[in-house]
């Protein structure tokens, strides 16, 4: 048996998300049936993030174990070649260790959420950002959004189908930038809960928009209450970047 | 009579490019149809640039002519509803004086031809570049575009069907760049022939793949043969970024 770790990158639009399931669309079902495509086996593809219907993956990562060895660049194009046309690419096909898991050896996921900021509708990022088109106050945002940084118990800005076991989680980093009329919010951690990011984003947009101050948002998070939330910013506009391992 | 300078975006996917054309999706006919919609009146909206099918904008320019004053945002707003659901948004509108011409006026255009320069298929930005799996030799291909950068007959980088009276254009800008996969050209010329950007690209994609040096660059500018022309680039990668006004 060999274990192979693949960066992989879509465009959520067409799927149910990262979560294979029966008669749905999903971007592990895409690269598991790849894999069957390529190799005849049935083996499950295992994802670091468990991404929703419509979010998308500039570094998502995964593994893969397939009873022979392969060339990597053999893995990587043939892989491709078997999941056209759907969204979905292997950047990088690479040899590991059994003790390597995409989910498991993770130390920290990091994500992007895309806003744009104006008036116009979207045509080239249409479906690829989240348009708010009143102006945002983003030092406003990034100085609330640092209320939400450190180890707190996110039950807030958790759906309510979450299964993880503690709502506690350590939020690394959560920063709000500016360029033009594009609002990025990078935020990193070593796991987050369902929906959090999303969550976060569109209270995030509310103290932007001038509706929450900072000293609401830190009400929202003490309340330990999902309803304190804000709106749930849309899947358009999240990406999966980068995962790290030791 | 009020003439608007409008600032528009579009994604060149679904139209046969700008120009309006009989029983054809065109960008200008689809503006036309917005402003009639809006105002009642069928006036031709006037761009700087004529972008081929599937060539976009980031920021082309147009003007058209009301027979009444209207407040800019509205132009902008109602324009943009009128629009929906056509890829196509009014970034902004300006009301300028009658010796304003969105063509005729410019005294500068900036292109920028994106190459995503990698084995893997492109997802997110799939009809939005142009993948190149070889490994590209940046620098050579930069060194080499600065042979057919000033006054020169371009007539092997121009398309047969070009109507333009004279093929000598001088060319301001022709840069290479790249930042880790992404390969840039960004160029910048008083005005361009038809088809000249995606020509140059193709033979620059020549050079940064090893089949063509510098010299052959040189001599298929100086053959002025349509015929000396390495491949046009395809429209996916082009974008008419700015226009520049007095």
């Amino acid at each position: 048996m060999a274990r192979y770790k693949l960066i992989i990158e879509y465009d959520g639009a067409p799927f149910r998300g990262w979560q294979i399931q029966a008669d749905q669309v999903s971007v592990q079902g895409a690269l598991t049936a790849a894999v069957e495509r390529l190799t005849g086996e049935k083996v499950l593809v295992q994802g670091a993030g468990r991404t929703d219907a419509g979010v998308h993956a500039r570094g998502q990562v995964a593994h893969v174990d397939l009873a022979r060895e392969w060339p990597t660049d053999t893995v990587r194009d043939a892989l491709n070649a078997h999941l056209r046309p759907d969204p979905v690419a292997v950047l990088s096909a690479e040899r590991v260790g059994d003790d390597f898991n995409a989910r498991m050896s993770a130390v920290k996921r990091h994500y992007l959420y895309r806003i744009i900021n104006r008036r116009a509708d979207l045509t080239l990022d249409a479906g690829h950002a989240w348009r708010i088109p009143r102006p945002l106050d983003v030092d406003a945002m990034h100085e609330a959004a640092q209320r939400l940084v450190g180890k707190h118990d996110f039950t807030t800005f958790r759906s309510t189908e979450c299964q993880a076991k503690s709502p506690v989680k350590t939020l690394d980093e959560l920063n709000v930038v500016r360029d033009g009329e594009h609002v990025h919010v990078i935020t990193s951690a070593r796991s987050f809960l369902h929906n959090q990011v999303r969550s976060m984003v569109g209270s995030l947009a509310a103290v932007g928009d001038g509706k929450w101050t900072a000293d609401d948002l830190s009400a929202a998070l003490a309340a330990r209450d999902r309803t304190a939330c804000g709106q749930v910013a849309p899947p358009d506009g999240l990406y999966l970047m980068r995962v790290d391992y030791p």
